[in-house]
Order: C-alpha cells, then sequence, then structure tokens
C-alpha cells in the first residue's frame, strides 16, 4: 500500500471517453490498495473559451474576476470524474482549491502556494475514499479565489504530494515519459527510465514542455518523486529524483527552444560597469536575459550580444534605444530568426568531451553556431532557427544513435 | 439611498449584449447611491448542457457531486458580470455561496438555507463595492457544496434582504411583472401594480411561473418587500407585500396549471379512515394531492376523486393498485387531460357572490366543471385539459375587462 499522487491534464480529461480512461486508471491505482489522491486540469478547451467569454464583455478585467471565472473549469472536471467513478462503484468525493485549504498569497493568475491544510484530504483518505482535487486553484488569506498561473496543476499536486508525504507524485500527460528529445520531430528519441530534477529543470526551461519548472523545482525542494507517464498507453513513464539510480548515458535530452530572440549592442564603450548598465535596464522591466556574449575589447569599443524571450524582443530594443545615449553604444542590432540547442545531462559533470562531440556533429551537419553557453550540466548554442530541427536531429544521432 | 438586492435569472444574462445590458440597471441602482447586492443565476442553458455532460458519463451521479458541477454556472455568471460592471469604472466584487457563508443543511440538490452570514457582504457594501453574489448555492457544515435547488435563486436573493434587512428585493424576469393572467394567452391582461404575498403565493402554486412559492413563503415570513420587473424593459414593476395600498379590484389574478392529473377511486367502502388509508399511501411517496372531491355515499360505497401533479399521476396508480385490497376500492380511474383554472383574489374574502360570477362566465362559455376547490381567496375549478385557455380567456372578460 503506497499512497500515490496523479495529476491529469486538460487533454487527459477533454472528453467523456477520456474522462472513463482515466477513471479506469484511478480505480486500477485504488484496487491495488493505494491511498489515491487526483489532480485534475480543467477540461480541453475549456479555458479558451472561458477567457474569450470574458474577452467580449471586457478585454481587460481584473485579475481576481477572471480566477472566480478560470476556476470553474477544474471544479467541472472533478465533478465529472467523481461521477465516472461512482459509476464504477467506487467511493469518491471530489473538492476545490478552497475546501482542501489550498492557502496561496495574493497574486491572482499567478498564485504562490502557501500552505496547504491537509485535515480535509486526510478525512476523506481516512474512509478509503478516492480523493479528486482541483488543480490550478487556491484561496488566500481574504478567502478570494486565486489561480496558479501557468504548470498551476502540476504544482498543486506536488504541494500535495510534499505536505502529506505521498510516496509518489505521477503526472499523466499525452507523452509517454521525457525523451532524448521530442519524438515528434526525433524519430529515434528515446524515452528516459530515470532523470534527475537537475537535468529536468534544464530540459524545462529549455522547451521541453514536459512538466513546468515550478513544480520540478517544488519537488525536488521536498524530495517528492515524480513519475511523467501517458493516459493514453499504459507504460511505465521517467521517474524524476534527486539521483538517478539505473545506469544512464552521460547525456539525457537534447532540447529546442524557439522562444527566442539574440539582441546585440555594437560598439559599447570598452569600460566598467557597462554591463551593469545594460542589464539593470532590462531587469527594470522583468525582462530575463539568457545567454551573454561580451566580446574582447577592440581598441575603446567592444560588442555586447545576448538573448532574451521572443515576447520580449520589442519591449528591449525599444528601452534600449532609449538608453543609447547613458548606455553607450553605437548600432543595435536584433533578430529573432534564431533558436536555442541545448544538451542535458548530470553526467557531463564528470566527463570531459562532451561539448566537443557535440560541436563536432553540427560541424559535421554544416550548422553555424552563433553563440554557446554552458553550465554543470548543460551545453547550449544559439543557431539559425532554419537549422534548429537539423541541429537537434545532428546531436541526438550523435549520442543517442550510434 | 436605500438597501437594494437585485436578482437576474438565466434569461437575463444568457450573453454577452445581455450581461452588458443588466450590467446597467445595476449601475444606474448603485449611481442613484443605493447599495446594491445582485444575485444571479446560470446563464440561458449553461445548467441543461451541464446536466447534459454529467450524463453522458454517469445517468445517476450522487446529488452531492452533481451539486459541485452545477454551482459553477452561477460562478460564470457572476465572474463575467464583474468584470462588465469593471469595465464602466464600478467598484465590484463577485462572491459564491460560500464566501458568503450561505449556510445550508445537507440535502443536496435541493438544500434549505439555515443562515447567511452577511459578514463578507457588509465589509463589500461598506467599502462600496457593488456585491455580486452566486444564487442557487450554499454549504452545508461539512463545507461541501449545495444547491437549493428550484427557485434557488429567487430564495438566495430573498435570504439575503431577510438576514441584511433590504428596503428592497427586485426580481428581474423576462415579464414585466405579475398580470391578470398570462400575457402570452390573455391579450388583455393587465399587470398589477401590488398584490399581497398571499395571493402571490396561490398564484405561484397555481402555475403562474413568476416567483417561486419558497422565495414568496420566505418574504412573507421576514416581511421582505419584492418587486417583480423585467430586465428588458425599464419599468416599475409588481410589488408583492403584506398588505397593498392601493385601490384593488377583488381579484388579482386567474391562472392555469396544466400539470394536474386526477385520480378517481371508485366503490370505496364507506366507512371512517378511508381517506387516511388512501393519502397516507401517497404521503409516503412524497406525492402531493390537491383538490380532494368525496362524494356522498351511495349505500355502502362512495366515490373519491383528487388530483396530484402529473409526473406523479403513474407512480400513484401503481401504489393504489396494489394496496388496492387494503384501502378496498372497486375501480381506479386516471386522467391527465384535465387543467386547473384558479382565481385568486385577497378581495374575495369580504365579497360574496364572486365564485357565482365564476361558474356564470364558465356556464356561458359552455365549459364544464369537474371539480371545485376553494378557499379565502382563492377559487380553482377542474376542466378539461381542452377547455382550459378558453376558460382562463372567459372569467378574464368577465372581471378584467368590462
Amino acid at each position: 500500500m503506497a499512497f500515490i499522487v496523479q495529476k491529469f491534464g486538460g487533454s487527459s480529461v477533454a472528453d467523456a471517453e477520456r474522462i472513463k480512461r482515466v477513471a479506469g486508471i484511478i480505480a486500477d491505482t485504488y484496487i491495488d490498495n493505494n491511498d489515491v489522491v487526483v489532480v485534475l486540469s480543467a477540461q480541453g478547451d475549456t479555458t479558451d473559451d472561458l477567457i474569450e467569454k470574458a474577452a467580449e464583455i471586457n478585454p481587460r478585467p481584473s485579475k481576481r474576476e477572471m480566477d472566480v471565472l478560470l476556476s470553474t473549469g477544474e471544479q467541472m472536471s472533478i465533478a465529472l470524474m467523481a461521477m465516472a467513478l461512482e459509476k464504477m462503484g467506487l467511493p469518491v468525493v471530489s473538492l476545490t482549491g478552497w475546501q482542501i485549504g489550498m492557502q496561496t498569497n495574493s497574486e491572482y493568475g499567478n498564485a504562490r502556494i502557501k500552505k496547504v491544510a491537509c485535515d480535509r484530504i486526510k478525512k476523506e483518505l481516512d474512509g478509503r475514499r478516492i480523493v479528486i482535487v482541483a488543480g490550478f486553484q487556491g484561496v488566500n488569506k481574504y478567502d478570494d479565489i486565486t489561480t496558479l498561473g501557468r504548470g498551476g496543476s502540476d504544482t498543486t499536486a506536488v504541494a500535495i504530494a510534499a505536505a502529506m508525504n505521498a510516496d509518489l507524485c505521477q503526472i499523466y500527460t499525452d507523452v509517454e515519459g521525457v525523451f532524448t528529445s521530442d519524438p515528434r520531430k526525433v524519430p529515434n528519441a528515446k524515452k528516459l527510465q530515470e532523470i534527475t530534477y537537475d537535468e529536468m529543470l534544464e530540459l524545462a526551461s529549455l522547451g521541453a514542455q514536459v512538466l513546468h519548472n515550478r513544480s520540478v523545482e517544488m519537488a525536488k525542494r521536498y524530495g517528492v518523486n515524480l513519475e511523467v507517464l501517458s493516459s493514453f498507453v499504459r507504460k511505465p513513464g521517467t521517474k524524476v529524483k534527486e539521483e538517478t539510480t539505473v545506469e544512464q548515458t552521460k547525456i539525457s535530452g537534447i532540447a529546442k527552444d524557439s522562444n527566442v530572440a539574440r539582441i546585440a549592442l555594437i560598439g559599447v564603450k570598452d569600460e566598467p560597469g557597462i554591463a551593469f548598465k545594460v542589464f539593470r535596464v532590462l531587469a527594470k522591466l522583468n525582462i530575463n536575459v539568457d545567454i551573454i556574449l561580451q566580446s574582447i575589447g577592440r581598441g575603446d569599443t567592444q560588442d555586447i550580444s545576448f538573448t532574451v524571450a521572443k515576447f520580449d524582443m520589442e519591449q528591449a530594443e525599444k528601452v534600449l534605444k532609449e538608453q543609447q545615449s547613458v548606455i553607450g553604444f553605437k548600432e543595435i542590432s536584433v533578430t529573432a530568426n534564431v533558436a536555442k540547442v541545448s544538451m542535458v545531462g548530470a553526467g557531463m559533470v564528470n566527463s570531459s568531451g562532451i561539448a566537443v562531440q557535440m560541436f563536432e556533429a553540427l560541424f559535421d551537419a554544416k550548422i553555424n553556431i552563433n553563440m554557446i553557453s554552458t553550465s554543470e550540466i548543460k551545453v547550449s548554442v544559439l543557431v539559425d532557427e532554419a537549422d534548429a530541427d537539423r541541429a537537434v536531429a545532428a546531436i541526438h544521432a550523435k549520442f543517442f544513435e550510434s
């Protein structure tokens, strides 16, 4: 007997048929004599439909009211799932965010979890009921409804697993686990049996959209064992944990992130504090800078290149131009036609020459590298967007298909 | 400055355009320097859509889960209405049943209100905010969501008006008020300026579907001034109160109720306790009996006729046949092709001859009367369903069109 938290996303509960299939997975887990808490997202397009409804009435509604509206989506899901399990004759109870005491701060639309008061869930589990919980939602100290923002339901599941010391937190999605690369793009991509939190974090932030970073960070902090698996295929998925126990290749995955733009400031004065001046301007606007490349000075000037998220590009360009005389640069050059390709692996840290093999794969494929960034468990390169898929395939072939 | 509770039904908030129109009514009331609490139903077909969704998954879901599902409908309405008022630049806050402390018993699907904890609403009104409340829903002592059943949103509005001592509770519908008869059927029907609670109760229970009985009863008990008016036409409606202040005709309305079936037990033994035996059987199944007619005994047997709601007819027939030997009757005769036509008026009690004028009208129209029932403020007759509309028109003409 184990205590298992299972989370199912919007596509897993999109219609009556899928709800029944998921109910089957839940029922099997329960009948195997486990305590089961299930966290659900809103069905398929429900959230988009609600956003559209709101937009017809007010294009800029308050985030508080938006949260009142959006939280109905998950509430529908939990009631319907409970009904599906009732039909199978199983004891079940659905609970909303406020009912389980999911306490958050007051940042509507993007609230942070402060505490999960587990009494209600515990009481229901003690009565051997399956507990179906609405993900993505909570309440603040005023008893107002909040939502957790992107990846909110994953975060709900991990928070409950952490607070209640669950043995396992299963995140069911529409993919079978974490792959060495995007299986839709790289046909030879392989499913990983295990991966570390840190690797998962690097992959998530690099555009492998399996788990949201926030939930992985929380899982790492509280040592929650995660498993990513498919609600459509009954197979073991990928375990995410502190250290992998199976023998691993040095590299666990190759990811592409197209949500990247490059900004280059040309002819910057070569004097102390210049990087500080540039990035302070952007930090004020909450624009995150990723890869930074500062050229070696030529005479009295140098160039600074860096990447930002694509949707921040225009605003960054605007503010930098406004501050041109303060910062002191000759030209600004901006391009969105780039992508970041990254190789992640906890094994890299103890192994030299991995980056070299990556560059070799790109050279053999005649792909030009614009920028390079490395960390202990990651090597990222910026390439032209047109080359990105080929770059992923070439690196993947080098490491996983030989 | 007054404290006004306004309730808008599902058709008044069915789409974005109607929500905006209703927001206009609310805004005007607020800008006139009143405290405004608004109670909303679910939009148009939302409730039916949700019931259908549930049926696809489980044709017989628990009432608890059904309430979790259905209560999302009103929650959507309140968020959207709040957004419409925000767009007009007005301070507004939406609140669900549990947020306003709408405490009910645990009869899911048909819960009774036990208490309204007014603190939250009061706090918001003190901050000069418009308060938008989800009708139809509450919480029981376990913090589980309940719904109030038919007429639930009207009841929510009256309960809040009663608990908070509101000056007026306005029920906005798709008709302009209470009419002397159904204006869709009787072109000369006149809108009443005022009507008493008792008259309204008789009319409501007789099929004039303007206000649900439960809300009128509660209004009468707590002395809440009601007004029934249209959300589509800006005109004064009909006031419902303890005593009318304007000079009234003796009759306030003529109503038809087609949801009636007649059951006759023929050849019942003429002995004490027979009526008790018959109606105990029906009461056990929660079947309400309306008009009862017990014939004078002929020899050792008599006949008993009574009416029940149409949807109870089959069940009533079945159980009476099962108990035939216990009750002791020769035959049972059942017909659904009847309708009840009633005349209501608080003025009747002090005025003789009103019933006679009604019978005269029916005689002139050559309409046969099956059964008659009278109370202090009502005369009802059972006629063939095919004659019912003509009966209403004839009586209406007699009292209102001369």
